[in-house]
């Protein structure tokens, strides 16, 4: 694949270096392969598509316009898994005022919102954030997991999900890239799946980091492919018997 | 100790290996303790007390009058633990039907239930299984844990939360304790907590199972201790500063 | 199956209460079976069969007669394995003078040792302990795991091994059959893998805890199946094209 | 801090966002820290500094001299840390030959090497790649881990062995900053241990990406701090009574 988004930061001796060593060999895809969506929740997105500087005036964890430019993908990849059989898997966060376990980030990294007002609305707000928005919400049989971490092999009965499946390929969409995407992944291919990342369907809300972290995914972990390539591949795939239903809910 | 529950059901040989090898040592106490409560859901309970072959007609996985004879152990257990300032973590069962996730039991074990009129009452019933009975609900403050698994140290941020309170030592109480008690006291002593099972606060649908799984922990794993012993200590028990509040929550 | 080996330990209300549930479901076997190996070292064998109480003098860990007399049943389980080309996983205890890690079972429970003359005899008998016993050894290819806590899903890459493989059931054998094999079989059912136990191929120094932990492990974690059960199914069953390689060292 | 590495890579828009928000706030240290040392072997080092694209024609994933010039940073924090009594643990590779587990990386996305002779000289070459280099070696007491996966929580006991320490901060170092380090920084986070990365003790075999990693992880997950900065901190810190023992093997 000639030019790719990480070319214009790597500086002259990373690609000297990249040349020599020739491209990574790819992973591949698998034959029991599954979506992950990762936090594609309303934190992210707010409202409404807004620039980046806006939209953190009202959602100090938007990714502006990133997030609404990636979501036509999402929403395809999405339809396309659905249409071929293919387990989904969402996950969000799991908010501590509800577990009573405080977050990874250590808390309180962002300034004081400026641009609420206090009292009804900032409370329907905060009720909202972890809410996966309309246009990509689960639907019947898909699993639906929230996190207190960056990836969701941590803290949910993933793994025990797709070993029920017996899933061998995770197809990673979602944000951020240089976050919980790049987390997941990390993950994904420490566990022995065979990881691919959608590059239109991940977003970030910085650009150098989204551009550096696809890179690094790439070099290291997974297969970059475009949304064509993964579409292409998915349409050919046809699934196992009795594929997609966790084997201890099954009849028997 | 003269005289423990599972001595009845110990062989000679058994016996005399005992007595060869001598007592086990003790765990004994660590700094930081924190009191981790098993699964005291309806589903264990049924809503009164019957015995075990009445109680499991209408509530099938009931453990019947072994409940709620421990019930007010655990409760003097959880005021004590409230009253000296002691962390606690509730646990109870994460629904396949919220997270997708098909159980861990290979469902279905149990025979159809028989004494259900079908329809409303029997939805309602489902609804409330994994519920905490009313007697020990969590209130503000403590961790409220949903697990797909015997141990919540699988599927749950548990082990995030205790090294965010820098916890050393757990405290466990609930049910089975051949089951979801057990599982979560060998997680417990692989993760290196010092463990302490309080004997009349832990309970079983099974008399053998509930005195073998008493010697099995306190040979291997942890200190099987009683009610008195274990509120004698946390009486004595003083709270290093700033304990019991998750250091990523706590004001920075 | 009638008369199995824990009805002697029952009480008569826990043969009542099994009596109505009927027996638990099997798992039944998957398509993409492993054979787990648990802790089939020295320690727990010496150097001859010995009865237990003599056995203790020496090997203070000795499981006596019962690992010499599964010896057998175990080396026949393997054979058949190793025939029909299932993976299998060894495993045994990561010594803490190499690691640096503390033991989980909160060291020197024993008494000290009585038999033992001081200085070269001991030193060499301690450097033995956690050797696999040539008689079940790893041989090329087979997965060799070193743990420091009963079960090898804690602490080793067993995980990401199975999902390289593709695995979805284990049949487990080795000992201790309240110890390390319980913990293997819980955390085998957590993480979603069909689990078979085979009876004749675990064992244990306590005669009581090795009869009520298979009753344990059947209720509600595995199918616990006699060797012959167990090989007649392997030998019916056909190994997946190009199973057995891990995905990540095949070649590509 | 002003001037960080990372600035050069950031576009307009990330510098205005990060900008807006403000700096991270820090994580800070806690009271029982422990030095983390992630893979500082053979095979990124070779036998002496070569400039990386010299050194890859001898050593395939080296890192060229950006990895000779951290080790002297990295030989004064580990001084530092033996100096005050602070816990240290060493990480490196399983090999697969070892332990039969396939590599996490998908094994040979590397070109053949082509500098070498066959033979003996290559075979010795392998044999020392997972050799933690003489001048960071680990001595006695101090915690040595072997890792088949980029993080060190995978599939090693370091949980188990931090809880037993009660450690409850995490200093980082090693190698690559985009890779094993990374997944390191992210998983500790993931923990809830407070996380420090100490920046010129990291290094990697690219530039953009040891910068735009180091961002990263300041912004999401620990503090990226100067050596002097940690070694202040190291040399006023006091070791709690008894730390830097693990539990479990203290006298009891």
């Amino acid at each position: 694949m000639a030019g790719r988004v990480w070319d214009a930061y790597l500086t002259e001796q990373d690609k000297a270096h990249v040349e020599y060593k020739g491209g990574p060999r790819t992973n591949g895809f698998g034959a029991r392969p599954a979506l992950l969506l990762i936090d594609l929740y309303r934190r992210v997105f707010g409202d409404r598509p807004q620039p980046l500087l806006e939209a953190v005036k009202e959602w100090p964890n938007s990714c502006g316009l990133a997030a609404w430019e990636s979501l036509p993908h999402i929403q395809s990849l999405l339809a396309t898994a659905r249409e071929v059989g293919m387990p989904v898997v969402h996950t969000t966060g799991l908010p501590g005022s509800e577990s009573g376990v405080g977050q990874w980030h250590v808390g309180g990294r962002d300034k004081p919102r400026r641009s609420h007002e206090g009292g009804r609305k900032q409370v329907e707000q905060i009720a909202r954030l972890s809410d996966i928005i309309d246009e990509v919400a689960p639907i019947e049989g898909e699993a639906f997991l929230r996190k207190a971490s960056p990836s969701p092999f941590f803290g949910t009965p993933l793994v025990g999900h797709l070993t029920a499946l017996g899933v061998d390929t995770l197809i990673v969409a979602g944000e951020s890239t240089s976050g919980c995407v790049r987390a997941s992944v990390v993950d994904s291919c420490t566990h022995r799946y065979r990881t691919i990342v959608v590059e239109e369907c991940v977003f970030d809300r910085h650009q150098a980091t989204h551009a550096i972290n696809l890179f690094d995914m790439n070099q290291k972990y997974a297969d970059v492919l475009s949304l064509a390539e993964v579409q292409e591949w998915m349409r050919g795939w046809r699934a196992p018997e009795d594929y997609g239903i966790p084997r201890a809910t099954a009849a028997r």
